[in-house]
């Protein structure tokens, strides 16, 4: 079987999605997970709660993919409506799990539900035949997957938390068993230059390379670099991956931020991290955002002793020492505002760096500067450095705000990993 | 046409999406448009950058929908592939649409492009022959409508602010005018009450109501209350609607924190410009999100004066003036802290409220207490008060911090319109 390449399909149930006050990122988590270990996802679909259709929804499926993928409709008010609909769309009868049952029946009979409540819950352990049980840890809703027809189904709660804890847990396992092959994928973070850039780069080699394969991709305001190889196990994957990423690396060098991270945010984490030092952000047009996205991550306290957000002059100028005659003019907006920004949080909070951010993140500009100007100050035992930004004119204000926080960021991160400030 | 009710179904095109790496956004803000005037809209499908796909796609939406809208798949880079598969199955030829011609013309010649950039470029022009041209003010891709077979076919850009823009300003319009009814609808936006209590308590009037009609949905940590109505006029409509609004305002009163607002914090700043008044925030748990939350409207700057983010005990001993008893224990989490912390930061930014924000976010809880308790401060003329929240113990971190922030806006605005600190 290691030579097929499966096609999958997502069919997410749910009447919310179709009326549009939540996007449809259970489709998105599953896309991904499934991209990790090489399973082609060529269609989602998003039906209604509603039985006809999405019986519908599953004929379409049964013609054009290997593999289906169901999201939502299992819990308790759904009246069984997707394990029902893929168990008679396929011939199979459900049957109630007497285990799962169980584990129902104690979490009913602590909370006290009314009977008709009560048998909600525990026909969540309807399940079809012979189906292989996915436990839900992370709520009540069981998930399964059956193959049956040549066809693989399975099924997943709808809940985007426990759409992707079960998934990575239970449903991936399952589908690389499909498989005697190994798939492994390292990424090369980038800041400060553009996907389509790198896309251009590396356009011959991406076109005559197959396994490895290469793929860059956007992120929020950065992108990264996809390398892929597929082998008989782990280890031999790596070996095959690991000249690419080297070469890729080195064409790269001054935009790399990180190699399998998450975001500019954690790679600076980690480097704090390992070097023992802090950081306190001031912020200007920032609004809090880099604070935010910094203590977003798990232990932050390590590493982020505070921050301040700045919406006023005369505060900058009190509180600030930002010299009174830069906080009268539109030259506020200068490395100076940010230098001093980044000194004086530095020495409010006591940490080993201080960032200032000040610039103009929209929607409007003033009489001398376009949106998107911004200057980043930094602020350490060797004294204050600062860089300028142009994140363009046609950007959003949440965008120009990202940039601002990648750049900030990064620039710490280089700024302990002896790198120029700003990558060239 | 005015007693059909349109089924619509939006086809969005883009490998992009089918790979994990964006939540298919369009989708979502398509619909919810589409639900403003009264279009059902019954299924989402997702297909990559493939022509013969794609027009297996709209073969099935012509067997099942009224209107069928597409996004993506019409900049420079696509080889018109939306706009060639759509034309084809519904048998209509692609025309150069001179007049987009020429405005692209111009934005390639300031440009510099080469000649097959520049061509691609110009062939973003080739249209459906006499289709309604959407000409796009907010990229390059001119969208566009036509009506054949009985069906009605859409497509617009597939980047998000392209896309929502161009379909509220020029495909709403084009599909409103395909009823001779208004329909008109207005939200009552709450906080401190559950979407599923909100829904047991009016069952029995959503069930026996159908114009006007009632119906509750889930917002990030907070929830709301559309009640929408149709008519022969927007005047006729409005009437319906306001006693419905009357009625359900007075049963959930305490729980109101806004008519047809997008967030607690939307609210909080209308209530502060309209009074005058200014805020900043002392974070704890939050970690700035408070702030970037409250910044991330425009115009901030009348309303906010700043923000403090601590992550430090040092810190808010010394500079918030939080009592050294407190934050040498686990009592730091305490009534008194959030309140130290919003006299503080009240005076250091001179503004008319304080606030302080102070917890457990996760995801670690303490010995003393459960991760999800929360304490809030505020400080004005009158003195300090302070409120606790349980958020629970199974959220995520970033869930907690957004109920926290909505708390901590609520109560501002209760405090100012002179209502019990948190809902009853």
């Amino acid at each position: 079987m290691s030579e097929k390449v499966y096609c999958a399909e997502i069919i997410s149930v749910g009447t919310e999605l179709l009326l549009g006050h939540v996007a449809n990122t259970d489709s998105k988590d599953i896309s991904y997970m499934l991209s990790e270990i090489g399973i082609n996802v060529r269609y989602h679909t998003v039906v209604g709660d509603n039985s006809e259709r999405l019986r519908q929804c599953v004929e379409i499926a049964k013609t054009r993919s290997d593999i289906i993928i169901t999201t939502g409709g299992l819990g308790p008010t759904c009246d069984d409506l997707t394990k029902r609909t893929l168990a008679d769309a396929f011939g199979i009868e459900l049957k109630m799990n007497e285990h799962e049952k169980a584990i129902l029946y104690e979490y009913v009979n602590t909370r006290g539900f009314t009977s008709e409540l009560a048998e909600n819950h525990m026909n969540q352990a309807l399940l079809p035949e012979k189906c292989t049980v996915f436990h839900n840890d992370w709520g009540t809703a069981p998930g399964c997957a059956f193959d049956k027809d040549g066809k693989i189904v399975i099924m997943v709660p709808g809940p985007p938390k426990e759409c992707r804890a079960m998934f990575r847990a239970c449903a991936l396992p399952y589908l690389r068993a499909l498989s005697d092959d190994y798939i492994v994928s390292h990424t090369i973070n980038l800041l400060g230059i553009a996907e389509s850039r790198v896309d251009r780069i590396f356009r011959d080699e991406m076109n005559s390379m197959t396994n490895p394969s290469l793929a860059p991709y956007a992120h929020e305001a950065d992108c990264f670099l996809k390398v892929t190889a597929k082998a008989s196990s782990r280890e031999a994957a790596e070996e095959m991956i690991k000249p690419v990423m080297d070469h890729c690396c080195e064409i790269l060098a001054g935009k790399v931020y990180g190699i399998d991270t998450n975001s500019v945010e954690e790679a600076l984490f980690s480097v704090l991290k390992e070097s023992g030092k802090t950081v306190a952000f001031a912020e200007g047009c920032t609004g809090g955002d880099a604070a935010r996205r910094l203590t977003d991550l798990p232990g932050a306290s390590a590493v982020f002793k505070g921050g301040i957000v700045v919406y006023d002059n005369a505060f900058l100028e009190n509180a600030l020492s930002v010299p009174g005659k830069l906080t009268d003019t539109c030259e506020t907006i200068s490395p100076e505002t940010a230098k001093a920004m980044a000194k004086q949080v530095r020495k409010i909070f006591s940490s080993d760096f201080g960032v200032g951010i000040f610039g103009i993140a929209g929607p409007d500009g003033n009489e001398i500067l376009d949106i998107g100007t911004l200057y980043i100050g930094l602020s350490c035992d060797e004294g204050e450095f600062s860089i300028k930004l142009d994140a363009g004119k046609r950007h959003t204000r949440s965008y120009v705000r990202c940039i601002a926080g990648n750049y900030a960021f990064d620039m710490v991160r280089r700024y302990i990993q002896g790198l120029p400030l700003l990558s060239e």
